[in-house]
């Protein structure tokens, strides 16, 4: 293995389990310092990459790790469902809630998670090295016969379920990364990362009064901002669904039930703002987005593992969240989920052992 | 003076200064045992009473104690408006914040307030009993030559506002107690008091999830049933604006500021409610009403003070409050805030030294 870049900086990572989150008076820095290895087509297009190991994309060889709970991995749960990549890549479903040390799969029977044989997702970092300093983050890819981690590192993961794996794509999957918009599109998701997946986290977890209030501004400039690119076009990136689109979704489901009392982000709710909630409920409403959505999992986790911000512990019984059911009008600005002039269509039904608790989404009533 | 009630219980009191205010495992219960000592027109009518001590209605001899911050001193304010008791009964506003001793006179020159002459109002706690036992709370309404506390039993203060005090009200006071609506008045009174005025507060201070998730289902059965009762009524008792409304007001007008996210009261916004927000936006346009709130020593208050649910004391930045100020729709229902036909008028201007700080309250923007 090379000696995958690893930083020793110990700055706590919201999606892994490191202790306090809010640091007084400094303003919240996440850590992004990820195993930077990448499961590809063809390693051997990677020789000259010191940098990291590349290995061979597989079927069956790998085991996602991803709670429902969080943002990030929740990213990785809807481009393999949008992909069709569940026949050859299993996942394994951590709690909502963590200790210090670790996400643990207690809510499989015996707290062991049936393929990768741990209770503690931190085994399989452990297994890959020893004495992993950083926080034990999900999403995490999983080399099942050696138990390792063989990467954590979130936007890689499904810019490669993408462009890597699509020998296994299932017949009609979209393509997410359409080549002619690549270039605008990582503009757009490279703004909506630091300034909203990762914005409402500088929110949540500011020191003090004056950051909180600078986060607060950086904030709303950008959902602002695609509040308006939203008005004339039904995705971020035009007609059809693509990867950025993905990533915002991820946190617009999460901001009414969590982020805006939880994180102080309220300006506003999402259920105010006329495009973004057309658009959100618009791509909730989409086979392979509400479906992965588990909305009692995404409150307790952040109201019972940030005892800093919320020491009772808490959690809060609302938002009602019939909303997300209701008619969206998207429709009147044109495109459609999928590009049904390239071949893409909706991915099938969620496998029976992957539905997400009913009572815990308004698409799967107590 | 007769030896005034005053029980042993310690429970927290929110607009006291006790200290903690969840208590783990338990369900939230009000001190509700206050000085119960009443100022009337005539205290001879009383002398049968040995429960406690009745003052004359005297101008300019008492002063009334008041943080806007705190919803049970604002009804002082707004009844002592809408009655016009501005000129016999001057006003002490204590800062938003207080510390574990008590409610503080910060925004005055020199942290003094000017006729009292007392940097705490506990001052004037302990010029009445010297071992007072209980929290400091407003309102309160204090005898300025003593500078003994009179009575700080809210509900009683401003009935007696109405009823006590009628040869100081301004020409055109409304009846805010119309005889032939009090038994009614009384009943939904109570029930706004114990299901919504102090059900946030259950739900906020809940020491469990069990007992939180109680609290909010009672709420929410108010919230509902005043909704409901509020879409043929223009107002709760009908047609004119009466103390019922003043009660239930100050609870509105804080819930989508802090009783929302930060008491966990959400299971929808008040602006989502269309009678309550249409309600709450035809009184808070009324003078007398809006003119008396500050939403910033509102959301400063509860954030900072209550400590063991928000421990960075961040206060948030949201919501944007500009929707207080839209059309309301509520003339539709017919009825008018004052009864003009019984000679009763809105009450004229807020007197310059009594304006909330600008920027605090979308009616004088910053």
């Amino acid at each position: 293995m090379a000696d995958t870049k690893m930083s020793k900086n110990t700055s706590p990572n919201e999606h892994s389990t490191k202790g306090a989150y809010v640091h007084a008076g400094e303003e919240y820095t996440r850590d992004t310092n990820y195993i930077e290895d990448r499961i590809v087509a063809d390693p051997s297009a990677f020789a000259d990459d010191a940098e990291r190991d590349y290995w061979p994309v597989e079927a069956n060889r790998y085991r996602l790790v991803a709670a429902r709970a969080c943002p990030w991995a929740n990213r990785t749960l809807i481009a393999r469902r949008l992909l069709g990549l569940e026949d050859v890549l299993s996942v394994g479903l951590p709690g909502p809630t963590h200790d210090i040390r670790s996400w643990t799969f207690d809510l499989d029977e015996g707290g062991v998670d049936p393929v990768l044989g741990i209770e503690r997702l931190q085994e399989a970092y452990f297994a890959r090295f020893p004495d992993y300093p950083r926080g034990i983050t999900v999403p995490a890819i999983v080399d099942i016969e050696s138990g390792a981690v063989v990467t954590n590192n979130f936007p890689q993961i499904t810019e490669d379920f993408s462009k890597e794996w699509k020998q296994f794509h299932r017949e009609g999957a979209p393509d997410l990364w359409p080549a002619e918009l690549e270039d605008e599109m990582r503009d757009v998701m490279k703004r909506i990362y630091t300034e909203i997946n990762n914005g409402v986290y500088r929110c949540g977890f500011a020191g003090s009064q004056e950051t909180y209030e600078a986060a607060f501004e950086r904030l709303w400039t950008a959902l602002d901002w695609v509040e308006e690119r939203l008005s004339t076009r039904r995705y971020l990136m035009g007609d059809h669904i693509t990867e950025a689109d993905i990533r915002l979704f991820t946190t617009l489901v999460r901001f009414d039930a969590v982020y805006y009392s939880h994180f102080k982000c309220g300006r506003q709710t999402l259920a105010s703002m006329p495009n973004l909630w057309g658009y959100a409920r618009d791509l909730f409403q989409t086979p392979g987005f509400g479906d992965t959505v588990d909305f009692q999992q995404i409150k307790e986790h952040y109201y019972i593992v940030h005892e800093d911000i919320n020491p009772t512990q808490i959690v809060p019984a609302g938002p009602d969240l019939s909303g997300w059911l209701t008619p969206h009008g998207r429709e009147a600005l044109g495109g459609s989920p999928f590009d049904e002039a390239a071949g893409a269509t909706a991915p099938g039904p969620v496998r029976e052992s992957e539905k997400v608790t009913a009572g815990h989404n308004p698409m799967y009533p107590a």
